[in-house]
């Protein structure tokens, strides 16, 4: 197909799962260009239990990939709210981020070998399940985050691991906002290399999951303005994380980081605490809201909530900030509610400027704006915020070098 | 100073450490070049004991930085032979491996951040300490393994992780060559995400090893033909590692996988287990020897070990193998000392058929003959068995847009 669009001069939007929030997947109004779902291209192609590797066409979706892994006691160490959807092919070529980042990186990571069609039709063909392969330029690096515009994804090999065996996870109500990275700190020490999520939650996202989901389940009293979600897990039965985490937690508490919590003692209150933190994202995909991926040095967490705290009540008074994710990862999606009783066309209309503002700051602590999602169409001014003409110009010339008669994904990520 | 080559048209060779085993730091012969050193070169700029990173100039030596990390409870997770002289920049730019890369994966995965001068003078400044950054193509990926051919790496921003604080080693005796992939799986099934390394050693490899080192410390009794080196570590106390690999141990002699062992019972043996392995390395480089960089399919190490060794004894009868490494990545160096009483120059003669023929076998089996030393000078012909040639006129593109005027590392990588 590529080749005939090739010949044709009939660009392609590739398009998986369609779940990603920066509109990489969606074609650009101009130039016209032809779709290529992915969705058909779907097998499990091979599933290696010794070597621990699994090969999947692009159109293989992210959780069928994940259950195949663990019927054979395996863990494909990506996951995120869209997995249920997001197609692995769309989730390399945004390397996709989520959860886990912290213990397992980002979708890059994970990537052993790929096979992409390149935009004279030719096929690049690295499907190899090898660790270690120093053989040249490591050409699909480029293609991972690439959002589609070097080249389109079909099949890759996926490291996998042990799965776990062992899980400890907790919601515990923080001090203060200060308190967080004191608490992320003395975690590490405890859990080590086994903790696997550190999530931000604020009052006024858990209020929003509650509101959108009908009931209020508080995960502990009393209710604290800051909560994290801590989770960590051990493919080794002789790591005691329950003990951990016990310890953990009630020394946090006798020394005033922490002032109340729980801990899941079972599987079914694990996913009780999951499901606040999920709906947090979901209540703010449902309603109208100003959906940030922002990310700063860790260190700087505090800092950049505080001041972007402040930034949208100058900006638009009343505007309620809605902060969270990934500590471990300095990846602080600032979101923002409307102020009470404002209709969503007018918020919509403020939005730009309130995002704007929240960028500024994140820019400014040493940050970027565009974490875990992407550039895809919706970012593509703040690319040339973020990143220097030197590197623009190189990114140009990068693309030339894959796509010279501008093929894939036109419109997206640069502007031509 | 790239400015000034570039006005002038001259080339420049950059220079690390000068540790690689496959000439990328050596000047070519034509075009000439100067080289450019970065031992000057040296600092460390940066280390962030809360966001867990430290940022160093290229000069900086690998083990200095390690040692910087260590002294602030972190650990820089790259290692291997030559720490003591490497530098940061040429590690990057041959994307290192070593005896951690199971558990840590290569340099690539250590790099957060690059500063790097471009070949027409400019500076690339991505010298951040995100997590998550998705902001364009992700352009240092190809400058990590690029070997100085694309640009010049004059600085980088490096993630640490929490330093062990408990750690168990092991050298055991394998009962046969078949018994290594089964043990290794019961030593993840056991060890989960902290088993740190895996390293198989012949006993032509100890043997070689005692002779070069004027003594013979077995390390168990009896002998066995491959002794397995096993290291887990982790960075929480509520971890088992003891016990752990105490029973994975006693289960697998038991069950007649392993014929007898040792585990290190403090620091000092642990270091007397690692001089076995790192002696074997060293006696190779100090003798008349074949080195190879070969990696296969995990699950094929045994069958490439065997065709290997056939097919050494065809091309040269009395040729000794010694295949050793990183049974974790695949990564069997396959070695080859001349038969005994043979002149180095006359086994000289035999080294490029031999090598040849080494490479056939790890290619029919899916391998690389370039996993973790890169392809500097010595490897360009290899490069052109392992690579299509969609992928090398791709690389050539990618030259080009970083180096249109073929002023970084002459001669390297690609033959022109």
């Amino acid at each position: 197909v590529v080749r005939l669009c090739a010949e044709a001069s009939i660009p392609v939007t590739p398009r998986g799962g369609g779940t990603g929030l920066a509109g990489g997947a969606c074609p650009a109004i101009a130039p016209r260009s032809i779709v290529i779902s992915l969705e058909r291209m779907r097998r499990i192609l091979a599933l290696d239990p010794i070597g621990a590797t699994i090969t999947v066409e692009a159109g293989c979706v992210l959780e069928e990939a994940r259950r195949a892994a663990a019927e054979a006691g395996l863990m494909l160490c990506l996951d995120h709210g869209g997995a249920g959807s997001s197609q692995i092919g769309g989730n390399l070529a945004t390397n996709a981020g989520g959860n886990n980042v912290l213990r397992y990186g980002m979708a890059r990571e994970q990537v052993l070998g790929i096979e992409a069609v390149l935009s004279d039709g030719s096929v690049l063909s690295q499907l190899t399940p090898l660790r270690k392969n120093n053989a040249g330029y490591d050409l699909k690096q480029l293609l991972i985050g690439g959002e589609g515009t070097l080249a389109l994804i079909t099949a890759a090999t996926l490291r996998l691991r042990p799965a776990p065996q062992i899980r400890a996870t907790a919601c515990l109500g923080l001090a203060s906002l200060d308190a967080v990275l004191g608490f992320f700190g003395r975690a590490r020490a405890a859990l080590g290399e086994a903790i696997s999520a550190f999530e931000l939650m604020p009052r006024a996202g858990l209020d929003l999951h509650f509101e959108h989901a009908g009931s209020v389940r508080e995960p502990f009293e009393p209710a604290a303005s800051w909560a994290v979600l801590i989770e960590a897990d051990s493919a080794s039965r002789y790591f005691d994380l329950p003990r951990a985490l016990e310890e953990l937690a009630s020394e946090a508490l006798a020394d005033g980081l922490v002032v109340a919590g729980t801990i899941a003692a079972n599987d079914r209150e694990r996913q009780a605490l999951w499901r606040l933190r999920e709906g947090i994202a979901e209540a703010m995909i449902a309603r109208p809201s100003l959906k940030g991926d922002t990310a700063v040095p860790i260190p700087a967490i505090g800092a950049f909530i505080e001041r972007a705290t402040l930034v949208a009540e100058t900006v638009l008074p009343g505007a309620i900030p809605v902060p969270f994710g990934h500590v471990g990862d300095g990846n602080i999606h600032f979101n923002i509610l409307p102020p009470a009783g404002m209709p969503a066309q007018q918020f919509a209309g403020c939005a730009p400027g309130l995002a704007a503002a929240i960028e500024d700051v994140a820019l400014a602590l040493g940050g970027t704006v565009s974490a875990e999602h992407g550039i895809g169409l919706i970012r593509r001014e703040a690319l040339t915020r973020m990143r220097s003409t030197t590197e623009l110009d190189l990114m140009r010339r990068v693309k030339r070098a894959f796509d010279p008669a501008h093929l894939f994904n036109p419109g997206k990520v640069l502007v031509d």
